[in-house]
């Protein structure tokens, strides 16, 4: 029953997202041996004002 | 205190949301006895392109 | 595929939990017309000195 | 490695979120002692009608 | 910048969890091309009472 | 009714935590002018077997 959340900073095409749930499963799977039909994904887009490392926002760097 | 995040598909109507909460915060009332106006619930929306199950994204489905 | 993750300060029995997924999947159902076995929910148990609220520790009050 | 999401209602400016995610770092580097370049914040802004308290949304009030 | 969180019910070794993060680091890498170091993972180990589909906890299947 | 979930390495004492949720509940008052009573802080602690950088575990470094 594994469930990941997984935050990217927003632009990533369709196809990226359709490989990395894809992988990620496949990468879940091969080190804990879950059933990919358990395996949830769920992503979010953040965008660059809402994302912060070393108190500056990704969309002042 | 209790602190419910809800992930649903995008989609849903404004009444169904305000359904979901007032049911949800009775529910949680009515099983631990915590009092309603404790209670905080966020609701979150996943477009297709960022949920998946067994490795495909919903909107593949 | 709602996704329920709830936060609750430390202490709830055995069955509080139960009943409190038993009426928390039934309330989803019935507001917004998820399949039951659609529903997944997550509890996670707060210690009192990991909750804060006005800036104070669940466990200082 | 201090990780910190914050949810906050929609209409905060550019401006706010520069200064929350300053002051907020700045807030665990002096209680803690991580140092600033470890500590991440993702903010994720909610509508109004994504948000209950007391089984009520935010939206209705 | 990505951050994973990654629920799990608890009883996985140590190794698994090794290969788990190497593994899920590696397939965002190759998805999206997001260079290792910056991808964060945190697990969080669920007991089997703190988990439910469908209305059941799974202590209880 | 900013909420505010805070993941931590374990490990961090009493006082450290009861000194992060004051002066995070006092940055976000500054910075956005949200009353402290209506600001809602959950810590997590992390042991180093569950969090991981550049797909290493940090109980492995």
């Amino acid at each position: 029953m594994p469930i990941v959340q997984v935050e990217l900073l927003e632009g990533r095409t369709l196809e990226q997202k359709r490989l990395l749930v894809e992988k990620v499963t496949q990468a879940i799977v091969d080190s804990i041996g879950a059933p990919a039909e358990n395996i949830t994904i769920i992503i979010r887009d953040m965008s660059k004002e809402n994302f912060s490392k070393s108190g500056k926002l990704a969309c002042d760097k």
